[in-house]
């Protein structure tokens, strides 16, 4: 195994004291074999070792690193679990980083105000395995929901199946307490759904770790609806199925999620985990959730039958009970991992655009992937117009991850094109700053800039990440030749 | 008419003649009597004279004008329709007041993608009006919504009855074109409900005019609902009318919206418009209005009415046809309008409290009514705990204002006790700014004059506003002797 090695003029030992003496020798980590873990997110592609990983576990102990941090100018990155798909995580030349995995307790159960309040290290799926007993549950979910934490998902303002109808993380976060990259604690909103001054959860949510960490999330719970169904419809054409997504929202129906797989998705999902009804011939499928009371559920059911048919579904097949809800929805959340069956590797962007604009968009990524020469399959929450487009590539051809990425660009700016963004719910992190100005005008990003400045004077919270470096794309917003790894199978 | 003069020290000549070849001479005010309907918006308690009223039409305009305050350092205040009862709109000493009522076109209707896009003089009502006929609705409807702004309620972050199912502005503004204050144009949000970056859209709505000018709002539209119920049920008890309340939300009903009026406001009210549908011995009745898929607003109607009967109401009247319902609200409606008969004035609070807390909140407010002598009548959003306390008094007795006001104080500090907020909808202004570190610390609160330093170094959009200077509660955060008047009554 090869560790390169990178010069650091600064003398680390007296601040790693100073971190020892705040969170336990045993809570600062420093070998390199030890922070090797540490290099990447979930977006592998994009390495580099941090200099100090510390984990606290209390808002006292993160201002008190903090502090530690700012005093000496040293920048600082926050990880959580590390899934992010951006990079967001990605530790930064010379950089502390700030791991909340220790901070993983839940600290208020108040149902009567149906709320929770977590640290966040708590993984996402705790929040509802704590309150489901009693009728509720967090809705933003994730794919990665069962691994996921809570701050992380306040980060990158983290989306899911299920966002279409009950909104995403910053619909659910009530109030944060923060440590500022200046080292002070400050709450923001509360426990209330609105609080009078400025919004900063609302900006401090899907701020990417650049405003400093929450060390406490007020999460609002939802009441568990009474009833759910699973509809599954099959299509022989793109257009068929996006007609019916818009058609579907036309009616003024808000399912609990509709999801969209083209049949690379199908035969890749059926190959590894054989659901034995998605079937192989489709061209693409729905899969759609309806909630909400019994007589809610049986009607928007019916009705959403009858839309898929109109548009030429050959088969609805309808689950009513829990295993056959299951039985529906293991194919789409198993989709991600079973690409690995049709390739290598693989590269999954993340934008979104107008419903109405779905079909155009899915023909021309399909055109995009023939010029470049790659599969792109698609598996993605249609019903907010949230592409997942999957671009199936071999890492060890040279030259290839170049390409993907350029081919992943050309999406970015189609969906900007037709009016949508470059980000739906992965963050722009490391991985997609370059493609900012595609959608904000230099006025647009210094305005955001300043907020940041105003919060971290001395860009000390997640540096080189979200804002473009320089403003337009260009060498400086890809990893530097000592962060880049092309892959896990390098060591 | 007596007309206090005030010394001013700025050769205004230059200013105005740069402002009338930006907006026109006919839109610069300058006249003393004209400037006279400038003086307040709805909290009429509070007055003072602009020196000058520009009515600009477009972006451009409002980025030149600004443009010329900046280099003057001349603060401006923004005015909508005038409507708002904090004082948001309030001349201060030596400025601008810069009207948005010429800029009322309704600039772009995407049915499709439920949305449109309006100028900020545009009235609330209108966008309803503008889209209802196909089938949508703007949810956020404050009771002054035929004659409020959109740019006002994006200033204040208005709520109104339907808020606690469709929520406040903030979660119906997509995105925004802003003048700041140092008269750049910026575009925050977008057309999708997320973009990435930091989410200046949510920190603008609720800024109450000190980050700028909105010029452009792009709201969403929501589906009108197939079937609307109302339920009219009464009660001898507040506790039971409360309990009602919470059993309502417990149960997973989200009504459209649940109103509360006491029996004092029963009584004004059918006095003034005799309804003959609000018992006059009900110690307090409940508006319940539930809607959805006919199905669905037929079985909650039935769950809602059971909730009533269980918790003692002695009536439930139910209204399916518009007719009937609008017979049902009509009371409420004119509720505010009605307390001119039981009161030569009145003074409105409006705080708000965890809905488990009503009870002894509303308990504890007629204790304070007593203590000061004052009939304090409930009228309020009870589903979401936003209480409207009516303080009737006498403005033409001596100190009666000033007792008030205290009274209004006392129960504002009580919300904040029991974990709730200082404003549910109606803002900061100039009214309560001095409350604000009853919920804030200085930390938080620095916090936020960071964002808006970072936004307005000059410090010259609606200066005073908001936040408390000095930061303590004090002579300071009351109007000045110049700029207070105590009624209308005085002219």
């Amino acid at each position: 195994m090869l560790i390169q090695e990178r010069e650091t003029t600064r003398n680390w030992q007296p601040i790693i004291q100073q971190f020892e003496a705040i969170a336990g020798k045993n809570n600062v980590v420093r070998r390199k074999e030890e922070l090797l873990v540490y290099e990447c997110d979930g977006l592998t592609s994009y390495r580099n070792r941090p200099d100090v990983v510390v984990l606290p576990r209390t808002t006292a102990e993160v201002a008190a690193i903090v502090q530690v941090c700012a005093q000496n100018q040293i920048p600082f990155v926050t990880r959580g679990s590390g899934t992010g798909l951006s990079g967001g995580a990605l530790p930064v030349d010379g950089c502390v980083l700030i791991v909340t995995t220790l901070m993983k307790q839940i600290l208020e159960i108040d149902l009567e105000n149906q709320r929770v309040v977590v640290q966040p290290g708590v993984i996402n799926s705790w929040v509802t395995q704590a309150v489901s007993g009693a009728g509720f549950f967090y809705a933003p979910d994730p794919s990665s929901q069962i691994i996921c934490s809570i701050g992380g998902n306040v980060a990158e303002n983290s989306g899911g199946v299920h966002c279409l109808k009950y909104g995403v993380t910053t619909n659910h976060v009530l109030g944060l307490k923060v440590v500022t990259p200046t080292g002070e604690i400050v709450d923001m909103g509360g426990s209330l759904p609105e609080m009078p001054g400025y919004d900063l959860t609302g900006v401090f949510v899907g701020s990417e770790g650049t405003l400093g960490i929450a060390t406490e999330v007020t999460l609002r719970l939802v009441k568990t609806p009474e009833s759910i169904r699973v509809l599954l419809a099959d299509f022989t054409s793109v257009e068929a199925a996006a007609a019916t997504v818009s058609d579907i929202i036309g009616a003024g129906i808000i399912p609990g999620g509709i999801e969209m797989m083209d049949n690379l998705s199908i035969n890749a999902v059926e190959d590894v985990v054989a659901t034995n009804c998605y079937p192989r011939d489709a061209v693409a499928i729905l899969l759609v959730e309806v909630d909400g009371l019994e007589v809610e559920a049986a009607e928007n059911t019916k009705r959403v039958e009858a839309i898929c048919l109109q548009n030429g579904a050959r088969h609805v097949r309808i689950a009513t009970d829990a295993d056959e809800r299951l039985t529906l929805w293991k194919g789409r959340k198993a989709a991600f991992a079973a690409m690995g069956k049709l390739s290598p590797d693989y590269y999954v962007q993340d934008g979104v655009i107008p419903r109405t604009k779905l079909e155009y968009v899915l023909k021309t990524i399909a055109e995009l992937g023939d010029r470049y020469g790659y599969y792109v399959a698609n598996v993605f929450h249609a019903g907010d117009g949230n592409l997942h487009p999957l671009i199936l590539y071999d890492n060890a051809v040279p030259g290839a991850l170049e390409q993907v990425e350029e081919l992943g660009g050309e999406i970015l700016k189609l969906c900007v094109k037709v009016g949508g963004s470059i980000s739906g719910e992965h963050g722009i992190g490391a991985d997609k700053r370059c493609y900012m100005p595609e959608m904000f005008s230099p006025a647009d990003l210094e305005t955001m800039q300043w907020v940041r400045q105003a919060i971290d004077p001395q860009t000390i919270a997640n540096p080189t990440k979200l804002f473009p470096t320089p403003r337009t794309c260009g060498e400086a917003a890809k990893p530097s030749a000592s962060q880049a790894f092309a892959g896990v199978d390098r060591f």
